[in-house]
Order: C-alpha cells, then sequence, then structure tokens
C-alpha cells in the first residue's frame, strides 16, 4: 500500500487523514470509519482520523455503549486538498462538502459505483453484504490482529446491515465473518444481534423530521430524483399509526428538495417484509416497479428488505 | 470472493465470462487479461476467457513469441447480459462495445476511475505501476501459485508500463514485485527488459494511421475532446522524421472524431523525454499546461514519460 504525500513531523506539519462512511449514518458507516482508521494506524498512518457525517442512530448507539467507546467527532466539510479515506459509501452525494477539492486516497465499499476521479487511487469493492465483511479481510491480508473490540464493531455492523444473515444481500463471506468475528468478540450473534436491532427499532426519542432523516439516502433512478428512507421496526403498526405525520413531513422535504418521489420503506426485521409510504408526483414509480397498487399513498411488500438489492435496482430499471 | 450466477453445466448453459483489457491494447492489458484469466479458472471459474479489443503492438508480440503462446482472441463486442471482468482499464470509452449493458463482475485497474455502475461488483484499484502488480498481490491473497510463465507475463507488464521502473508512476510495490517475479521467471528483468522495450520502439512494419493508433487514448480535459497517442523509442528523431506524414493523419483523426485537441507523445525510453506534437484548435492548452511554446506544433517535454502522472492531470487542471 503506498501513500502519496510526505508527513513532516519535524516541521510540525502533519497531514490529517478523514476517514468516514455516509451521511445519515448506520452502523457500518460508523463502525467502519473507527475499524479502517486503526487499520490504517497500524499500517503506519499515524494521523488517520474517524469521524462521522451525522447523528447516530439508536442501533448503534447500542453498540458503542456496548463497548463503552465514544462516538467518532462529526464532520460537516473538509477543507481543499485534505486526504479522506471513505468506507461504506462513495457517492460523492452521500458524502462530505467539498469531497470534490479533497484527495481521496482510499475507498472500501460494497455499493454500486457513482465516483469518478482525475488520479489513480486505492479502491476495494466487493458485492458483499457490508463494509466490515471487506475490512475483516482487508485486516487478515495485512497481517493485523483483530482485536475484541474490533471484532464486535464489525460483527455489528454485518448483523445490522443483512439483519442478522437474512437480507437477501448476504453473501457467504458475511456468513463466514460472523462466524469467526463472533468467537472473537465472545458473543451470541443471534442474541446480542436482536437485542441490538430491537434497539435500533426504538423511535420514541425522534421528531417526525429526524425518523425521515435517520437513514434517508437520495438516489435518482434515471431522471426521478427521490429519496429513499428505511426505518427499521420489530412491528410496522407501531410506526404506520404516525401515517399522517410522517406524510406531512415528507411532503415538505419534497417541496424543499424539489423531489419527485419521496419513498419510506418501513422495514419488519422479524417476518422480513416493508411497508412502503411513497409520496411525490413520480410516486407511481412504485407501482410500476413492484405491479402493485398504492392505496392511500402505501402498499405492504412481502419479502423485501434489502434497499440496495430489491429497490434500487427494480426503481432505476421501472424509471 | 462471490460470484453471482449460476453455471448450469447439466443442461449444458454455460455462461462465458470474458476477460479483456483496454482499446488499443499494450502490453499490461494483453498479459492481465491472460494473467486473471488463470486467476479466474484457479477460483473455480471454469468460463473466464481472455480477449484482446485490439491489435498486438510489437512489444507485446515480443513477450508472447518469448513465451511461444497464442495472443487471446480479438473481441469487437460483447452481447446484452454478458458477464465482463475488465483489467488495466475502467473507463467505458476505451473498452468493449456494448460495456453499457454487460454485467461487469470484476474491475482490477490502476488508472482513474471512469466507471458508474446500477449494481455492486468487484473492484480492485491501486495507484501502483501496473496492473500485474495488483495482480500479483491477487494471487498470493488468495494461495494461487505464480507460475514461470504467470510471472513472465507479469514481470512484462511491470516492466513495459514503468519503464524499467524508472517512470515516475513506480511504486515500491511494484519494485517488490519485479525483484520476486523475474526470479520466479528465471529472467535479469534489466537486460530482458530493455530488449523487450526496444522490440515495442519498431515502427517499420506499421502505417502512419497503424502508429497514430498503437497507444491512443481517448482523454476528455474537462470540455477539451482529446486524443493522447505514447509512442516509445529509443531515437526521438527516428520518428520526427516522419512529423509531416504523422501531422497530416492526425488532422484526419481530428476532422473525422471532431477532436479540440490531438496529443503525440514520443517518449524517448532511454534518457526519459518526450517529444510532444499537438495539433486541433486546443493546442495551446498543451502550452498552458507546461509553460512551453509549440514551435512548427511541438515541443520537448524534458523528464515527461508518463501519460497517466505527467500528462491527464496536468493537463486537466489548466483545461
Amino acid at each position: 500500500m503506498t501513500i502519496d504525500f510526505i508527513i513532516y513531523r519535524g516541521n510540525d506539519i502533519m497531514v490529517k487523514t478523514y476517514v468516514f462512511g455516509h451521511k445519515s449514518p448506520d452502523t457500518d458507516s460508523i463502525t467502519s470509519s473507527l475499524v479502517m482508521t486503526n487499520l490504517e494506524k497500524e499500517l503506519g498512518n499515524a494521523d488517520a482520523e474517524a469521524y462521522r457525517l451525522g447523528n447516530l442512530n439508536k442501533e448503534t448507539e447500542f453498540v458503542l455503549d456496548y463497548l463503552g467507546i465514544e462516538a467518532p467527532e462529526l464532520l460537516e466539510s473538509v477543507e481543499d486538498g485534505a486526504n479522506v479515506i471513505l468506507v461504506d459509501h462513495n457517492s460523492p452525494a452521500e458524502s462530505v462538502d467539498n469531497l470534490e477539492n479533497a484527495n481521496i486516497l482510499k475507498v472500501v465499499d460494497h455499493h454500486k459505483l457513482a465516483l469518478e476521479t482525475s488520479y489513480p487511487l486505492f479502491l476495494r469493492f466487493e458485492p458483499v453484504g457490508c463494509s466490515e465483511t471487506i475490512l475483516c479481510k482487508l485486516y487478515e491480508e495485512n497481517g493485523v490482529e483483530i482485536s475484541k473490540e474490533i471484532a464486535t464493531l464489525m460483527v455489528s455492523a454485518i448483523i445490522s446491515d443483512t439483519l442478522l444473515l437474512k437480507s437477501p444481500t448476504t453473501t457467504d463471506d458475511d456468513r463466514v465473518a460472523v462466524e469467526k468475528l463472533a468467537k472473537i468478540a465472545e458473543i451470541d450473534a443471534e442474541e446480542y444481534g436482536l437485542e441490538m436491532l430491537k434497539a435500533g427499532t426504538d423511535l420514541s426519542s425522534f421528531t417526525i423530521d429526524e425518523i425521515l432523516a435517520l437513514d434517508a439516502k437520495q438516489i435518482d433512478f434515471k431522471d426521478v430524483k427521490s429519496i429513499v428512507n428505511q426505518v427499521n421496526t420489530a412491528d410496522i403498526n407501531d410506526v404506520m399509526a404516525m401515517k399522517d405525520e410522517l406524510e406531512a413531513g415528507m411532503n415538505k422535504i419534497i417541496e424543499n428538495e424539489n423531489l419527485d418521489l419521496f419513498m419510506l420503506l418501513i422495514t419488519d426485521i422479524v417476518n422480513s417484509n416493508s411497508q412502503v409510504i411513497a409520496l411525490g408526483k413520480d410516486a407511481s414509480l412504485v407501482e410500476k416497479a413492484y405491479g402493485v397498487e398504492l392505496v392511500d399513498n402505501t402498499v405492504l411488500l412481502e419479502g423485501v428488505v434489502s434497499r440496495k438489492k430489491q429497490v434500487v435496482p427494480i426503481m432505476t430499471e421501472s424509471a
């Protein structure tokens, strides 16, 4: 691994490397920023530092509380020429402000490719369920020991992204990693995982606007400018009880951001279904994509739990 | 490593995987397609097959003749839904026809990033001198033995791309790989390398149009639609003797392809300089980028040997 800049320690000039996941961070984005930063330090980049691009969700809070560690510092934008490492995302729309003027050293991700650069860089993408599955391999390939804390961060994210290995995004690599990491972390993956996922479904302390920003991604389905937000729950009815307020909040965002579509996925993590609320002038794209009919702006999509695998490609195809 | 499709051998349905480098293939593109195909087969993808997107250059012919192996088959386009693996390139402009409708499984490359996908995939990019340096690591990480033939293919490409480790694109990883691979290949890297590079400078059998297509890359410097072609030589005067004919050929291509700039780099592999011939309405971009003056459309750029490191970023910045 080659890093193109020189750190002049003698002259007190240090070149910091910002390491961060996507906006509206989930457990994978937060833990991967910590785990990647640790790997960088182990490999000699002492000035790597983990950051977050937004507030923690309840699930991630559960993980950090379990380990008794602090959340990374909040980052809003980076200075021109800043060295950055992206984890769990690569789309500039989901990244830090001023990314276009930063120097991207590395990207570790498992999403579709939406980045262009004018220079070569280190990229490690695999079509697996979670960025941490890739980071687990990078630790092994570089002969860096995975501590109990690092293993807990990794396994938490894999359980989170794959909904306890039940999402269709799950690959054999994720299963192998969970088995191995759970041992190092000294946890029962099933028991710890369900407790963690349930912690993530607690919406009681959030305002409607906060719920709508928790895991919101800007995704354009061809020309259809959209936000797709996913909220996990143990009981869809709990969330649907707030339908009127959610719709009012969604309509406000549609107007402010000039969106064609706002798609809210309320995902039942126990039964693996998603109730969708779709608003905006192109809400009918959901009907076209899944061959369903929206009644009062909503429909149940059975078996749909993965935005990446069961929403983005199908909606893009139909747009 | 996970492959998303199923090969139904029992029903005689085989899903071929096309493995290829860029158009106007150089030694890295040809050898990487062979080396990556071998790795895929070793990892269980029996239907991987190497292809080339254009005619071999003299240098690559030297390498294949040295080993007594056949060139990969020529590929012009792929069918809708075809499985492909890209090596040594990722820009659709440099790739196979109909790439937009293919299913890209993997990309191994060391260039800037110029690809978008609607699905996650395997990407392995490192900012090193040659794709084969990355492939050498992939063999090691996957515990696949590097045979004498594979080592010769790898080391030839690294010597080619780094001009015997003298180009500014050379990294420590390339040096380590060459040392290791030369031993397995049982060659003296310096001696074999110079012979190989010199074989590549033999232009006697080529027409002017062929010379202008040998290592031509379509690169847009912001809005400036350009072709940058690089021709290696042991003596710049030999090539400049054909200046009038080269300019006539370049002007024809500028007109046919509606280019703003055609930049021909005649690179002296012994002294590490490049004589540039620049034509087109934006030829002055070369003057602006390097602070030089074109006289009769030409100028010597001292120390410039790398299109990727010493041309693309500087020209893009100045455009």
